[in-house]
């Protein structure tokens, strides 16, 4: 796993979340592909996705329970879940974690 | 001012103080120049330097006073602000900040 991604455009302007809890920066790939790149501190938060999304673990230590599942997966650096669109999932943060996050 | 920055790597991992009241991404320019991208929530933070820094204020509302220095100086969006290497800042933050970091 690259520690960088190459020739992209990032935006200026940040999106915070949760008071904070979820910062992340937007980068357009040179094709146009947009991705964003962020961070969860320690928490349980609720996200809901428009267009489905993937997120790639990048460091830090979380579980994940998708909408309407009962069960709880963990990831840690390296792993990667898919969420469907129009849906969510909640995330319990156990250690600080980095993300790039993927649209469909 | 641009909204964004082209032709750029950003490193995946990024950089948390104060318990999350600052979070910034490092980009690196096309010719090897480093750079970071910042948020600010509403604080009071100290901030020393290693080496001298410019910081331009790309949204937000804060106030800054410069190491040993008596007086607050008000920034907002547009505004840029030098510190010299091996001193520091204290910064009010009012409105969430998102700034780029230059080092000399």
């Amino acid at each position: 796993m690259s520690a960088q991604i190459d020739n992209v455009s990032v935006l200026k302007q940040a999106s915070v979340y949760f008071d904070g809890k979820c910062v992340s920066h937007t980068i357009i790939l040179e094709n146009g592909v947009k991705k964003t790149l962020g961070v969860i501190l320690p928490s349980t938060l609720t996200f809901n996705t428009g267009v489905a999304e993937i997120m790639d673990i990048t460091s830090g230590i979380c579980q994940v329970r998708q909408k309407d599942q009962a069960l709880w997966t963990k990831y840690v650096a390296g792993d990667s879940f898919d969420i469907p669109g129009d849906s969510g999932f909640d995330i319990e943060t156990i250690e600080t974690v980095n993300y790039v996050c993927h649209y469909a």
